[in-house]
């Protein structure tokens, strides 16, 4: 039977929140890990431009909090005297998410505004109170988790309101309930994926959702963005894992129990999940989880192209032997893994070892395997006999190794190289197999040609990240000397193209990035007029004054 | 690349439907089958009465169509003469579903309604045509796929309208795209299960849907309804196929491309998918296909009790060995079973085995195996492996055969048991595994006290039908003596008792027959009052007029 958690057990997972850097990503007291060699490297190909640091945050130059005393203090009345804060470190701190015109922005101590307040409360009823509150004072609200959107979904925006506040789920991050016969979970929101699935491990267990914002990211935020993790070909995206939803909306409470399945009628827990704050403030889940697999490695496999990988994907998927994590990095990806390896004995010896199988250029993937010991065995052992007939040549263990110790890394250099005046950007998509090589193709081409129109020729390079029955997601990353005071104009272009080109070639504007504010103006060839507007319409139903994250994942209506 | 179906291939799913007794299942030619010593076990147990054939056709009372001359012309403008009608047979054969309650009433001669005209459109536009019509002239429209729900689902009410027309999708069964590559086909809605998977056959794939409705069903139907299939634990219940959708709805059009998966905002698709025509005419469906399983295999399996088979397919679950097929009745359906095989050498042998092996009562379980060759094998050895350590003693082959011969037959069964005076129903939940073992209890005594409060005592079985990682179905069959007269509100006294008792353990108003109209009363317990709120936005917003299948899904707003 489901039991309801100990204290102690909720208060492990509801660890606070760590640190994160205001101006980027993380631990302020993560270093440097940009070795020379690679800035070499970055100056050759794209070039980069004289250091510039972010400004000191005391220079972070905000609006004055529009919200009144009364309104501040009538907040405080509600979640308590120490859960409300108008500070400056706290509204910068909530002023932008972490997508690369954020950092552009906040570097240069000009975020585009900052929530009027910063709001705490501490369980589903204090969510509500606060809502109630928003709507009779016309208090737009952002809900935020983790903080790591990089597609505007966190922005402060107030939309007709007459002040924006951060609902930030912080103080919402315990362990309600645990179910160890169906292997369900129930959870504050606020919970911390890390906490959680560190808390699952002492029992045995794992919720095995590894985004790259892992360390920070909280669950609720998973549900609201349809979050899709490392693992996530094996253990599903988040929408996967979520069997129940408890969603506080301006018009009340929806609360959907777990079921495994259910067939009665349209879903409302798909309309909660991917709801990106828009309709209400989810404020607890139930998540399925699964025991801590025996058995788990990790495995590097090279291949002559990225065609052929593809093609190998493909049939991995088709004879059911899909890796739990699987990425498959085309050429320009593969060489600057490579490049950014450096000159260290193990990239030479791979190098040497590779030339002396013919393979000259080729890409290079990442398998992981885990499950059941039995399971995870067999199907590894079933992947790797196809994967040797479709041409892929198994480099062991080592590629494993050294994605898994470098996989939260991402954005840390994205920072290092704002610093040197590179930009660097990520985007994503997925589509029906017989889609992915002109997909590939032609976004690749949209992008690097936009940065060429922009007098900044990049380096455009891509991966394949998630693997379907039916198809599989595009993850391109973009690198591209800054111009100098059009940074947010130069990325508006590349943007622009990339997405463009994902709609016309027949993919989704984002597999797992969410809408937010970015891709906002591509909903619509995505879901269509009508479409539109039956979820303006749940809008409508639960959030009637609009105070809910207005700006965000619809267009008005 | 996904190619247009040849016109040969289109034609070869887009069959006619066959032919179906108007007041009862299945194909008029259809023998009895329910052997003489099943009848006499039935009149034992829970009694029977003197035969009652139903009425001939010519005797079903209606009344007359409510439609205008000028209103049924303006139809055939749209559809074609010969594609509109407002004969008595087929205005009786679209007069109910094939539930419970709609046999009583048939095989009386006195149907609820019926529609005032029935109309066959041939493709989207004609369909969008035929809605705005109705708008117009307030007629209601009632989607008609194959014509099966047991839920009142296709019920000719017309609520506040002038009259009701049905919406027969039996033109619209043309194969429209196939894509090899991506293993997706897309298909006119009216496209039946069993042409579809005929035709795939032949291409080496398979759909794997296969609900006991399966010779007759359209795969719109199996969208709007959210079907789950006798495979479903293995493919994914109908959900999990349905990758685009095509719907014409009284507000226009809503199209939603074929993707693997995308996180660009709440789920559309999962509001098309289950429903119900309450929203509009699902016209079209992008689906995925599988190959055919290179390994197929069915087998029985006998457990000491109910709650050690139900241990064990939890196992199965938990150690990624699920079977695609899986079955577990309880003691009381096992004993049925054996009943109605009677005393052939099969049974006999059977009763032998399991005796000498020390098991007296018992439940029996059927597997199901397939995939690719490898895959399958490995994953039948490890389920048998862990069936072995939990108690399961393997029956062989010839269960599963036994099984496989008569998975379609309970409709037709259903009928003879009509004609003796025997009242039989199925109805269906699912729960997380730490409810499932009280749920069937209380399901169960729910169902059988409500029977024997009537004054006729029953027969209460129940089996396992899918299973998933966190919980299972549950299928109940129930029979009793008909109470003379008093056939409906016996069946309402049962089912009313058995949908509360489902409510209350925690289990979902429906795991794959939908909602319709009998489980109507019981979606705000499931998705509460916002809930509700929020699909009757939508509909307000697709379906302005209210003219969708009035009477269905939501309770009025």
């Amino acid at each position: 039977m489901a039991e309801a958690a100990t204290a102690a057990a909720a208060r492990a997972v509801a660890q606070r929140p760590p640190a994160m850097r205001w101006w980027g990503w993380g631990d302020p007291t993560h270093g440097a890990s940009l070795p020379q060699h690679a800035l070499r490297f970055l100056r050759e190909t794209v070039g980069s431009g004289a250091p510039r640091p972010p400004v000191a945050l005391a220079n972070v130059r905000l609006e004055p909090s529009r919200l009144r005393a009364e309104v501040l203090a009538a907040l405080r009345g509600v979640v308590g005297a120490d859960a409300v804060s108008d500070a400056h470190g706290e509204r910068v701190l909530h002023a932008a998410g972490k997508g690369y015109p954020d950092l552009v922005r906040l570097r240069r101590g000009e975020p585009e505004g900052a929530p009027d307040a910063v709001v705490w409360p501490a369980d589903h009823e204090q969510v509500a109170a606060v809502l109630a509150l928003c709507g009779r004072e016309s208090l737009a609200v952002v809900p935020f988790g983790g903080g790591t959107s990089v597609v505007g979904g966190v922005a402060p925006l107030r939309g007709s309101h007459a002040a924006v506040i951060a609902l930030d789920l912080g103080r919402m991050g315990a362990l309600l309930e645990l179910d160890r016969s169906s292997l369900t979970v129930r959870v504050q929101a606020g919970a911390r994926a890390i906490a959680l699935e560190s808390h699952l491990g002492g029992l045995g267990l794992t919720l095995g959702h590894f985004p790259q914002s892992y360390e920070y990211v909280t669950l609720g935020g998973c549900a609201a963005t349809r979050s899709a993790g490392q693992s996530s070909t094996g253990y599903g995206s988040f929408e996967k894992l979520v069997l129940g939803v408890r969603l506080a909306a301006p018009a009340g409470e929806l609360a959907l129990p777990a079921l495994p399945a259910t067939a009665a009628g349209p879903s409302v827990r798909g309309l909660l999940v991917g709801s990106e704050g828009a309709f209400g403030v989810i404020s607890e889940l139930s998540l399925r989880v699964r025991p801590q697999p025996a058995d788990r490695s990790c495995e590097g496999v090279f291949f002559e192209s990225f065609a052929a990988g593809l093609a190998a994907l493909r049939e991995l998927a088709r004879e059911h032997a899909l890796p739990d994590v699987a990425r498959l990095s085309d050429e320009p990806e593969t060489r600057m893994s490579m490049a950014l390896a450096g000159g260290g004995a193990g990239a030479l010896a791979a190098r040497l070892y590779l030339g002396a199988r013919g393979y000259g250029g080729g890409c290079l993937a990442i398998f992981g395997f885990e499950g059941p010991a039995g399971e995870a065995a067999q199907r590894r052992a079933r992947a790797r006999a196809l994967v040797r007939r479709c041409g892929g040549l198994r480099l062991g263990a080592a590629p494993g190794r050294a994605w898994l110790r470098s996989r939260f890394e991402g954005p840390y250099l994205r920072d290092e190289l704002l610093t040197h005046g590179v930009m660097v950007e990520t985007l994503e998509t997925a589509a029906q197999w017989s889609l992915v090589p002109q997909l590939h193709r032609s976004v690749g081409r949209a992008i690097a040609g936009a940065l060429s129109a922009g007098g900044t020729p990049g380096l455009v390079m891509c991966h394949v990240s998630h693997l379907y029955e039916t198809g599989a997601s595009l993850y391109f990353t973009f690198l591209a000397r800054q111009r100098e005071g059009e940074e947010i104009e130069q990325w508006q272009q590349a943007k622009r193209a990339a997405s463009d080109a994902i709609v016309a070639g027949g993919g989704t504007i984002t597999h797992h990035h969410a809408v937010g504010r970015d891709h906002r103006p591509w909903m619509a060839q995505e879901i269509g007029a009508q479409g539109i507007a039956a979820l303006q319409a749940v809008k409508a139903q639960l959030d009637p004054a609009g105070i809910m994250n207005p700006g965000k994942l619809l267009p008005s209506p």
